[in-house]
């Protein structure tokens, strides 16, 4: 959040089969397997629903009503990057539409994630290129001030780090750092490994109250059942 | 809002084919129906659309960030009813997902109607479990602190008792006490019934100033034209 | 904002092949083209997605929890007119539904904005009739208090006179003053004629910076670029 | 929430010493003493700070944009009451203003706490009226719909049966059910009791963690120490 | 809300006596006096307490993160005049702070109205300079795109001409158009005459229920007392 | 964000003499030296006016509801230090009341800034104890879930790490890293004695549009005067 005027041009990014292996789990188990953290808030929607994806954070933080990073930051964009956008205040200005969407996909983005407003989603929507944003509005921006480009921003209550693992669908998006990539991919698996086997038990009409052994700790909490 | 820690297991549940039947006029009729009272807020909305739900009610009081009050609620579910859940402050953290939905489907309810968020949207969607709440949200709770299953509960500013009507769709949720559910069901039937005459008089072009007589009360109220 | 009680019968209506030509563009198409103003706060948004709408708006100023006036405003509505609806303080009762819509649809209106709530979402979907709105809401109103017709409105943050050119989609609600019509709609015209060649080289993997020449005016500006 | 148009007269008020007792305690601690329930929702505010107040609920049911039955509440007014007003829908509009405020005083009310908007706070601060209110607003109201006096409603979340006991200060406002306003003043002054000899060991450098013997309970959940 | 760029210098103000005799009746009763229209949004408060002021509006249209206007329009001030600000799209930066507020007293300003944030409270609260705003922020703002002033603008939802009369004070802002000052006015000191009579009357304990007849209206319109 | 059960306790913390000159110039003028970066979000108010404080950050980070880890905090406080409290979800109960307080202020802390509820404001206003919060509840927490102390955080939109320098006063909160909290009251220092002229020159009637030369600039965008 603290240097303006900036483009840093390489980052580390996390590993690749990771990233998009984490994707295949979603946000809710992704953000279990973390230890319950790493959450955007829940302000952050999809332009349309069904959209699950996973990969690296290119990141770019923007000056309220001006896009001109957004332009700047799609040079920066490699095959299986997501872009995520930050702004310096509160503005929910269309900074987003289907024009930089073109060039983004053609640099080989797999979607962007934006603490702003996103314009043109019918055309997103059939272009298949999938926005999270906490706001839709037509509203133009200008191209007059800088920000920077890779460098670590706060985007919806959540930091990230150029090169971090984004993983987004219909639950909201969360933050892997680079560094736990690997370790929360195989996390993930685990939980869901695990949770057929749950499923099917709870479909089988057994409470969770005995399937996790609830009963006794709730007793000694004092529940108390009457009729 | 006032006994933590207890579970009721024998409620009084509303006659059941008022409770069944109340669902066919949707929420807004029923609304008018009981004399434009009984909505929840509007904020709280349907993960997906289309779903159109009424059952009985089995309530229960969650605290903030901790759905351990979920399971016990579960083993009081009886078929044909919906699951209400108010939490002590606000919050929006992830109460339900897939899992309990399964368990909820396999004990007989019809839907969640919950003051806070919910996950695993695209799962329930394809379940087909209806949920109505003011969030969704990957974040994961806790089992660490009592509510209580089955006593009175505010829920998004309305009034629940355990067995009153619950009646859901796209347009919101309403509530029906018990002791008034068939009285509300023979209303909501007459209103519809008088629709059909209203729209195809509408439909043909008279105007509701002349189907309601409403031109001589308004001159009353002193409205003029001017060209 | 400042007559009470008043219907004006005979407005001015903005250029009809305009009005209607303007449509194809869409609302942010249709902002940018203006100047980048006319856009209604993006609180409203539509209750199905998909349509795109243009017409000339007649206003109705309604009071909280009153929806008489759009009974009145009903009959003023002409072929190729969208109804906009403010109301005299926040308020997100239920003002308009299926019934309603009937009757506008018949008088030749093609759809309604209005800064409050709106009903039966479910039949205006399958009705096709679109509505643009800042909460669904089952809650009805009441018909006792007189508002306007066909006086300018404040709706959604936006001046509107009855007349002007509304063009509402996914991206939101946007005003074209009657006056600003044509002019606009050839401008909007130029803009998209010049949209498709921009695709087409950003698709092609042209970045935004050559193409809009910005990398001398972002040196200029001091931006670095680091490794 | 579901009787409108009734009036009811007699109702059985909380026991008055208890009832006035507990405004000495203030909301949080009697909020505690409670076992943490009974409490508004947090947008509930003071028009001025640092009033504390307590006595026994008169409600009111009012309409969206109408504050008649302001008016019929008056008349139920006694000594030592403090009337609590809901709304049937979302509404800002200013319910409540000096003269209201002049009748309620010679009436004996000690202040209002409603799910609305409040106007005249200038001069309200200076009679010394206390209001707790969700908005400041000179909007005004219409007297034209009923709605109901001493019926159970639900103010800012929180269910008030008429005679219940409300304490309010700078830190929102409780409900209290009459029936348990003995016992929880009774708990109130406990807690109070207890609290001068905490506030002195801390005062005097004494740490929480060892006041209430955390160190184990942490350490057993797991807290780590690094350097 | 249409033109940019541009700076009308002779605005037609509002009759001086009528505009400064508004503000000595204050905004709810300015805003009765005019038939209860004319009120901005109540999100807008004042950054201290106790200030009323009354002025005819010099307006300036801002765009998001940009005050450079506010120096275009310091210069079109006239003493008695209070500038309303309004910003092309939402946007709660600190436009307006000290510096500006010394340029705006020395050229006779009474106060800012703005859609916005702004900042050194503490400072302009000492130099006695009010603002009615919708944020306080220290985020600073660049001086880079052209707004306009003098133009009509919406702010907080109310229509503004140049000329018009402003009321401010705790209980939110009133616009008076200029046309309608004098009767304005008179209404309002009307009003006001007649409130001392009914305050007394209601001191002493006479019921609005009598003082305005309402007993027969409540019992037509079906108030039912029981006990 | 990403690290549960750790206690740091050895961090580095800013220049003293840094951090505590920076609070002289507040939050305004430090937001502004920084390059207009590193403000937290404008929801964060004091619950009084007219404290201004700056010192070095102690974090933690807490769950919903529950603020166990304040206790443990308290002990990492040294003289001169500000707490900074994040939460892992979105919740606005009261984590801290005036016991807290007496024990933060025995261990020297300057005040505390949390990005959730506070309550007991009328005796912290009493002790002089301030607190920024973005609600105030009397809402009680729970001791039973561990978060972390001095690791990084993100605190209403902004990151902060352990040993940073926090500056709080009516206008908002920034955070100095630092590294950077020298240069950064060197910068201040500039920023203000600067002020001084300017001011004078203002209140002289001298207008900004001279004293900054933005007379070309704005004649060069195009602005133009008419009458």
């Amino acid at each position: 959040m603290f240097e303006l005027g900036v483009v840093k041009r390489n980052i580390s990014r996390a590993d690749r089969v990771a990233a998009d292996t984490l994707g295949r789990f979603g946000a809710s188990t992704v953000h279990e397997a973390m230890g319950r953290v790493g959450l955007m808030k829940p302000y952050m929607r999809p332009i349309y629903s069904g959209a699950r994806i996973s990969g690296t954070a290119v990141t770019v933080l923007l000056q309220p009503g001006d896009n001109w990073m957004m332009h700047v930051v799609a040079e920066q964009i490699h095959e299986g990057d997501i872009v995520v956008a930050a702004v310096t205040s509160e503005n929910t200005d269309g900074f987003f539409g289907d024009l930089l969407a073109t060039s983004f996909m053609a640099r080989g983005a797999r979607g962007l994630v934006i603490d702003g407003g996103c314009r043109d989603v019918k055309d997103l929507t059939e272009m298949g290129f999938p926005v999270w944003c906490k706001a839709i509005s037509s509203k133009g921006t200008i191209k007059s001030t800088l920000g920077s480009v890779n460098i670590p921003v706060v985007c919806a209550g959540m930091w990230v780090n150029p090169g971090d693992v984004i993983v987004a669908d219909d639950d909201g998006v969360v933050v892997v750092p680079a560094a736990m990539a690997v370790a929360t991919a195989d996390a993930a698996a685990k939980r869901e490994a695990n949770e057929g086997e749950k499923r099917a038990k709870l479909a089988a009409g057994v409470l969770g109250l005995d399937m996790y052994n609830m009963r006794e700790p709730l007793a000694k909490a004092g529940l108390k059942y009457i009729d």
